[in-house]
């Protein structure tokens, strides 16, 4: 494939293409691991004055990494390691050059007038919707929001093109590699059919007992955040590779060898924090079990989103909401805050981590109702890509879903179709991630446990390593060497189910 | 200058040089401040296990700044701004093109395997060190030592060729800009003659008194770190642009907009630790103050190392440590720890913060005593890369200089010669910095105070904004626009001179 033409390519002073990828994406990787440490550091540590030098700062390491990603020759390395040299690689390598050339071609099929457009509208958009979402005013940000969509729609039919794939699936691909709608279609109608029933039947359940009991703060800050690094330490987190932090939204962030989780704490409330706590660990820990050989390598990063949030939802609920753990972890809350009386027994506590509303705020709700509203979102942004669904009717087409998919309406659209970031900023197609991420940790840890049937028994003495051990060989060790599917085949037998995450709700809800 | 042969240059693609390099001396720029604010991580925040990447993220800054500033390119652009439109650049742009020559020139000087034989050999080193002062071994660093001066040497001749300046000033160049032996001999050979005497005087003058009473602790971290705060902020660091944090060795890092300051401390001695703040206070302000037009460029940044110290100099022995600030501080620090009694009068602290001792060790010596520590390493470090001193007679040479300097014989190498990391660590040419940048600031303080006579009066009521303003107008304005010398002469009618740093010792410690 070395054309006559490139016989004069300073590609021929690369006698192994593929080493020197290797080195060029190894910077590209460091490029973004260092944004990453920035991010964490601006949204803990940076004193308000930083934004602007900060906003630079990130900006220009993305810019540079695009710049090696879309060099011609990273291309015609690209190229020769899959042409010539391909034959001599091993599996992982083979799997890299997969993640690079991946990466490669997204960077290449947009031109770079049009990435610089999708990043003022968004940020633009983003704005003007904080507004809009203060003052419950819809039309304040649709024309902003038409403008981005347009772009976005343009954005997705190019890479359409580039992908060979759907418009919605090309943005999907972005956050979920080889994520496909055909399939989330399937399980997700699944799920919209299940769950009204479900949560009508969960809700007459739990109004057939007594209300749990809310245990009274203040719960002083320092002390939930010595529950939070116990807790943390008997999940498995190590401390000599991260760090536990505090911001205004909790999030997981760092590099595999130096993960920083943070949290946001509520003296009136320690419950949400500590589950907080546990739902970030359980991303840190997927992080810290990356495979060292691969850091900053494409093939050694976390598969994608859908992964990731299946490892931090197993953690959280799958594993510390069980009633397993929350009979160990029960005594230890106590003494964290010298308290005691019934609200801290087990089952109380149990009950009230247990507990389904129907509500109107995705990030507010529980294990429960929470795919009702991301199923909601996923169907109307698939819309609106498809121009099926204007952004003057998605109110309208809000209200309408919620009502069928929860049976409630929002007072208005400050608790509708303005309570999210993720479309205004530009996040199209990120979505389902969440509903797959909770499906995905409901089989997983189900194969774990046929796998491993002390694993229950473990959890009620705070002993996570034969469930680490076992997610570490079936996902953190595999990083981006296979398909988010084939992770779940391999791990569990089969593609994704919905049945399992059914049957794990109606197991935690009506029995 | 465009030769006909570079008709072909991409430089014709830049109808405007200077822009051009203003574009790219912005990346240069960025990347290190990106790396400044992980070096602060990494002091203040990074768990141990985070050192292998971090170092690796360091080192990835390090090199793609390097490539950008000795591309073949930003040498190009130099010329044609340089020859061609220089006319049309005003005061500040010149001087910023200035700034980027400079350091253009010393990174293309040096061959790349000269450069990072170097590193290798100053990392080896350092770490052999460690081990040699643990067993004040000095046996065990020289192979090393000698290995190390002997590529430094070769580096220094190098520049020495390419700057047309002495092998020892083109190292002191790269730490003080235009800093010159010559000049430094010359206040350094005064200052020389008058500190032995001088020190016997002061030890009498002080043995005169009864020795003042020693506050006793424990005095908690927390309050430590409030005083703290609140006498940073009474000095006029900005919160909205900075932190102070804890790490092992204090310092100022971050950039301009977003300046971190550490400290360290001792439950035992709140004392060190509060001055050490107000020591980096006044380095922060300098970074505080730099002009906001030229973030990131060349001429934006600070002079150089005298005059950075010169400013956290300033703040701790001109301003903090006098009578009138100590007096203004004294309720504020029995307030912060609820303490009263004699020890804790103004007089007694600042006579506490007063006291005269020959010591051995540079890191705890006091005002009078340091330039002694300092003028020894200069004339060490300028003899061994002159190769009139042989690392193997160090040690004699040390103990020989301690004798006649300060009058005293340390008693092992781990005292002596041992005792810093910058010759093991490949810092050649920087001692000199410490006792320059003391003078300055006894010269511009005088100015100051000659220019606005109420300034003591103002610090006895912890009012630095007029001291703060001159400071602002005098130095860090004018950032790196003209030499270290000029900011001197146009501030103080004069280039450095001994006398008023010695004018200073004297009513202070003899009066």
């Amino acid at each position: 494939m070395m054309d006559a033409d490139r016989a004069e390519s300073p590609l021929l002073q690369h006698s192994q293409p593929y080493n020197e990828l290797e080195s060029r994406f190894g910077r590209i990787g460091q490029l973004g691991d260092i944004a990453g440490m920035l991010q964490w550091d601006m949204a803990a540590m940076m004193p308000a004055g930083g934004a602007e030098t900060r906003g630079s700062q990130l900006a220009t390491l993305k810019v540079m990494a695009h710049e090696l990603l879309i060099d011609p020759l990273t291309g015609d390395l690209l190229d020769a390691a899959e042409h010539d040299w391909a034959d001599a690689l091993d599996p992982w390598q083979r799997a890299n050059l997969a993640e690079m050339r991946r990466a490669q071609r997204r960077a290449t099929a947009v031109p770079a007038d049009l990435v610089s457009a999708l990043s003022l509208a968004a940020s633009r958009c983003e704005q003007i919707w904080r507004q809009a979402r203060a003052d419950s005013d819809f039309n304040l940000v649709l024309p902003s929001l038409k403008e981005q969509l347009k772009l976005v729609r343009e954005q997705a039919n190019i890479l359409s093109g580039a992908l060979k794939l759907s418009p919605y699936d090309a943005l999907l691909d972005g956050y979920e590699p080889d994520g496909r709608s055909a399939e989330i279609d399937v399980v997700f109608d699944d799920l919209a059919i299940f769950l009204p029933e479900f949560v009508g039947k969960a809700l007459e359940h739990q109004a057939a007992k007594d209300a749990p009991l809310k245990p009274k703060g203040p719960f002083s800050i320092e002390a939930q955040r010595q529950l939070g690094l116990k807790l943390m330490g008997i999940v498995g987190f190590d401390f000599a590779h991260g760090r536990l932090d505090t911001s205004h939204h909790p999030f997981c962030g760092g590099v595999p060898d130096d993960v920083r989780i943070t949290t946001r704490y509520d003296k009136a409330d320690f419950m949400r924090s500590l589950m907080g706590v546990l739902h970030e660990t359980g991303h840190a820990l997927y992080e810290q079990g990356l495979p060292a050989r691969w850091r900053g390598q494409p093939v050694g990063y976390a598969r994608g989103m859908s992964t990731h949030e299946s490892q931090s939802l197993l953690m959280e609920m799958q594993a510390c909401r069980s009633k397993e753990f929350v009979s160990f972890a029960a005594p230890l809350i106590r003494e964290a805050f010298h308290k005691s009386g019934p609200e801290w027994e087990p089952d109380n506590l149990h009950r009230l981590y247990a507990r389904v509303e129907r509500g109107f705020i995705r990030v507010d709700a529980d294990e429960a109702t929470y795919p009702a509203h991301v199923i909601l979102r996923y169907r109307l942004e698939k819309a609106m890509i498809a121009g099926d669904l204007e952004p003057i009717d998605l109110p309208g087409a809000w209200y309408a879903g919620m009502e069928k998919l929860l049976g409630v309406r929002p007072p208005d659209d400050a608790h509708g179709c303005l309570q999210d970031i993720h479309w205004y900023d530009g996040a199209w197609g990120y979505f389902p991630t969440y509903t797959l991420g909770a499906m995905t940790a409901a089989q997983l840890f189900a194969a774990a446990e046929a796998e491993l049937p002390t694993i229950r028994g473990d959890l009620s003495r705070g002993d996570f390593s034969a469930l680490l051990g076992w997610l570490r060989r079936n996902v953190h060790g595999k990083a981006s060497s296979i398909s988010a599917r084939d992770i779940l085949v391999q791990a569990t037998g089969r593609p994704l189910d919905a049945g399992v995450f059914k049957a794990h709700l109606e197991r935690r809800y009506l029995s």
